[in-house]
């Protein structure tokens, strides 16, 4: 494996120069490796959030790129550092449950703790394991240090629960609001969906929701307090400034408004129950 | 050409990880290039502020350059997708104006519709074709592919309306706010300026403002309402906190005020109307 | 020296594209040279808040790195264009300080005005040097011109106060808040400091604070109006919530809050008054 990627995901934030002197860590230790920014806007510790947005992302970086994760409330604490092996990839970053949507149905991961000395930063500071620790490792993978050299294997990384998801009668189908983004579009647990022929196909995307193929017209999104938000495929399905439920990027469904922010025209939350069912 | 440079200029904000996504696929599948972001600040939707920052940063990048530009509000629409040469570069995008400054004059640049299957990824969102259809035309461009192999010829895409600018009477220029950038500086479509032995000269930068040649002291620039802001040289022209207008880095005359901010000082937005003239 | 990095720190921020417009410039001048974003949040103008986030960030860069810094509040005026040497690395940037704590203790570094037009773009704007000085500057010395082709040698570049830092009496030194990072977190000019062997030892970083070692144990820092937060280990130290100092991960003491933004609970600004003391 010569030069694979690095692929950044904090929550530092563009105005400090953390994010800035992990690219230098790496610069110094694996020169030739390419850094690529995924987000420094992870909400300040917010594990789930990161979880997200780092499996939203994955699969369509290049085969063995390095996931240097760091969303990281614990540090100083007694919790670990690892690196996983999951399909091509490496994730690298604190055992806090950062990787589990990577690695959902697969019992025992390839996963090992960042304890080898050679592989940190001379002087570890207790408040910045992203440039003492993670860094160095990723730097240290991506020029062809085995992973197995990081440390002791893991049988256990952490995980987080795994959002509401499940089939609560026919065609009624249970889920959750897991993410919001910046242009306030409310993505759900519901999916992961395709249409092809004239039906909606839902995949499991997370253990918990079986496939199915349902009829693709006719159906709404039910929301807390009674409301519903129709079912359609592009924004142009609606008004400007309307509400509607569509497929989105990833695959699951989301709530829009056409030209507008549904999370403040709609008022809800991440974790709050959303019900996709047929629409009369 | 190998390993061109892929310039990014979206309305993706820095937030999300969308921006990071175009940069995976791109990493995927034209390693070797070289990813530059413009800027993924445009605000969402704002086509015409999209082409003037385009506008305002196209030749300062290495010849081959590809400029891949997402702001796209009618993304899942009709609206094409293309890709358009002009001079030494080329420019990927939707097709709803973005790149008109750069082909003013240009009755029929080379611009192919982004047609062909095999340059796009397996599956196409109808939300998101920045990583579904641009980016990947963007990276087989940079590998070698040719532009006409993207799809068929186009002849007339799409422009957006060029700002006001007029020859009003002698030594009179009237023109318009046409951008507000990040320090709150007002720029003017009024230029394109230079300042060479005691004279002012005034380039056509759009069709319709003539050249001239004027002297280089005692104009001012009138706005709305009956003001009037000096027309000096450099901030220091002024005491701290007062307006001035100058010929900013675009050549284009701008109003600043001297450590503030002439947006809100002066209260104008984009397409306001501002005269350019002797100061008596 | 063959393709250093190129370090950027400015005060753009990430809405405009002038950040992007630098980058665009090493990439034409320096096609091999690798960019690396320090931060473009460096508050506007603020020379004090560039220069401590320089130093905390330099020494983690290779050997080679140019540094290309951009907060220029006298852009157009008289100020000089420098190149300066420190150690392995080069800076480049405008006379105006910024360079001032990674020379402290060097009472002649080699430096030099920016005064060739050859290492200049053709035309110089007069707001925007960035791009037309000191980015042109960084990336002709990336590819391998010397330093000493760039003007005349400087005797004498433009230094800032340095902040507050002294022992007042026996175990007390007296410091200031100099930095608040993006966590909220006060960063003081006390240390640098290291815990070894159960015994807290402060390092001169600064000349005027002489070395000391103390016993590692109850501390604590008096701020301003008689409140004083007790000095521990890692944010763990204390409940969530409630104030801690301890040692930033710059080596300097920084004030925190377990949780939470410690410049909202504690109120405290930049250049206030702080003192390192024995807890009872």
């Amino acid at each position: 494996m010569t030069n694979p990627c690095i692929a950044l995901l904090t929550d530092f934030g563009t105005t400090d120069i953390y994010a800035g002197v992990l690219r230098a860590v790496i610069a110094e230790l694996a020169p030739g490796a390419t850094t690529i920014d995924l987000t420094h806007a992870v909400p300040p510790g917010d594990i789930r959030n990161g979880a997200f947005q780092l499996w939203r992302s994955a699969h369509f970086f290049p085969a063995g790129t390095i996931f240097l994760c760091v969303v990281d409330p614990g540090v100083g604490t007694a919790r670990r550092a690892i690196a996983v092996r999951f399909g091509a990839f490496t994730f690298v970053g604190p055992d806090n449950g950062l990787i589990t949507y990577l690695i959902v149905g697969e019992q025992h991961p390839p996963a090992f703790e960042l304890a080898a000395a050679e592989y940190r930063l001379e002087r570890v500071s207790p408040t910045f394991h992203g440039r003492d620790i993670f860094a160095p490792a990723a730097a240290h993978l991506a020029r062809g240090v085995s992973i197995k050299s990081m440390g002791p294997i893991i049988q256990d990384p952490v995980r987080i629960p795994l959002p509401r998801l499940s089939m609560a009668e026919e065609a009624k189908i249970e889920g959750e609001i897991v993410f919001i983004d910046g242009f306030g579009n409310l993505v759900t647990s519901i999916g992961r969906v395709e249409v092809a022929q004239g039906s909606l196909q839902l995949l499991p995307w997370l253990p918990g929701c079986q496939g199915a193929t349902i009829p693709a017209q006719g159906w709404k999104l039910a929301l807390p307090g009674g409301r519903t938000v129709r079912f359609g495929r592009t924004y142009e399905d609606v008004g400007r400034g309307e509400p509607l439920a569509l497929v989105g990027s990833d695959g699951l469904i989301e709530l829009a408004v056409h030209g507008g922010r549904a999370d403040q025209a709609l008022g809800l939350a991440v974790g709050q129950h959303v019900v996709f069912m047929p629409r009369e």
